[in-house]
């Protein structure tokens, strides 16, 4: 295990990902609630919303509302994501720490039902969305692809399509002068196995030795654990993980899509691998136990019901 | 991942796992059917019930019904366990396929939970089932280290503890003229972690490289699948698991452990991974979802929610 990470940096996307896919409704107040504690544990981002369209996901109908009841902490990026320009004209004008960011999916078919828009179309939206981030002065920082290891509509999706993906990304960036900080690979709806990554990562790697990538894992089918071991052993140092599990993709094509990967058990395992995530592991827990409270059934999370060993340890 | 195996068996406890700690009542009927649907899944073993004090085990007071019930398949082993001579005394008078097993727990404390002896007790009690074992031609296949990982009881296990307990379980064997045909090791209460099984795993192949070892997991804190794949990654061929995820340890001084890695999702990542199985994903699926029908509530498996990937490849 030679290649692993030093150090791994993980990005909350408990709440955008749970008031997105949750029955709810959820109180306004208890979304401010989640994402103020998840702060506490030393996560240095929390994806809080989601700016779309309420009809659509009607979760996000208090995006503004939950972004402008936050206190935030100083060192802490509270963020929020948008899909199309029309969300980020919302998402700009809320006090988020909001960045541009590119995305694409491998799937044609997937990108039609994610933004109403083909591939095409969204390399096009890309571009004036390129323009609108560079007139406003907000940064460039990561790219996206998704159903990077296989599609409900389009089956399995080859680790050179992924690379391809990352290359037409890289190239949109470069178009607008932007260096991106990081790729961010993305397991939309749970094809992936610990091959998978290692497959796609090795094809990125081959053409682009030192690009930053950062795994998107969900944990549809079981793997999403084993996923994160080999993006590990790969020496991937970035992930997206989600309090108590919470999440899912609402266009996936399959209502069972599962939520990522349970942020406090992947900080359990690197920690237990000797792997330093800066994180409160028992006040994460405490999180997901929250978030399992005002959902109001049991979440995913497997260390929160288990519980840590501190108390076995002392 | 080059010392990946070419194939895995697994050896399904689902049954013996999800009755013993399932709240129930569950029919003896129902049991029965479990049993028999996972028989035609490729499954050449089936661990169906343990011959334990009902008293202690409520959900195995039928135990005997539900061994005579089986209409056996003749290319399935149906197995039960016992914890001591008294039960195996009742084990071997039913149609299952017993076989005597030597069991050693790396904690002193954990053993006195679990079967109310210590460990200098329990062997004296293993040398008293050995000579049963020999008396009545019952062969001795396999041994197991319990709280390999760690116990809740005592904290950390170092892996020369647990490589000293195969120790002790080999000589003890080898005194009646036994030679193993595997020894597993049991993450009994979720300790494991992906550097744990590394080191444990090492720790014993250092001494003995050719002994066979199979790992038992179970997922109290979410790294069982990342386990697994770490055991693949050394070579382990042999794995225990439970269809649904089904189990737990009722005497683990933790009401919150969590069941058995789950059979179908294990099946999944190998298969993805070019690792034969031999068993039918999708009739596995039929059977947890089966199990969840019966328990009466959702079961931690995850592709049994997400289904396979069969509809969307073909």
């Amino acid at each position: 295990m030679s290649d692993l990470p030093k150090r791994i940096e993980i990005h909350e996307e408990g709440p955008r990902e749970g008031f997105q896919i949750e029955a709810g409704p959820i109180s306004t107040a208890d979304k401010i609630r989640f994402c103020e504690a998840l702060a506490e544990t030393g996560l240095h981002d929390v994806q809080c919303v989601s700016f779309v369209d309420p009809r659509r996901v009607p979760g996000m109908i208090d995006a503004v509302e939950v972004a402008e009841g936050i206190r935030q902490r100083p060192d802490v990026h509270y963020t929020g994501i948008a899909l199309n320009l029309k969300g980020y004209e919302r998402a700009v004008l809320s006090p988020l720490h909001i960045t541009g960011g590119l995305q694409m999916s491998t799937s044609n078919t997937f990108s039609i039902h994610n933004t109403n828009k083909n591939n095409a179309e969204t390399l096009v939206e890309q571009r004036r969305q390129m323009e609108f981030f560079q007139a406003r002065g907000i940064p460039v920082e990561s790219a996206i692809v998704m159903t990077a290891f296989g599609c409900n509509f389009e089956g399995a999706i080859a680790p050179e399509t992924v690379r391809d993906c990352v290359g037409e990304l890289l190239a949109l960036a470069a178009e607008f002068g932007v260096v991106l900080d990081r790729v961010r690979i993305a397991d939309t709806v749970g094809w992936g196995s610990p091959l998978g990554v290692q497959r796609v990562v090795g094809a990125i790697r081959d053409k682009w030795p030192d690009l930053k990538l950062a795994l998107h894992l969900h944990d549809t089918r079981g793997t999403g654990m084993a996923n994160a071991l080999m993006g590990l052993q790969m020496g991937i140092s970035s992930f997206d993980s989600s309090c108590a599990g919470l999440g899912g993709c609402p266009f996936a094509g399959n209502q069972a899509a599962a939520g990522n990967i349970c942020t406090e058990d992947l900080v359990f395992m690197a920690e237990e691998m000797g792997i330093e995530t800066g994180l409160d592991l028992d006040a994460l827990i405490e999180c997901a136990r929250m978030a399992e409270t005002i959902i109001g059934h049991q979440l995913p999370g497997k260390i929160m019901h288990g519980g840590s060993l501190t108390k076995f340890r002392s």
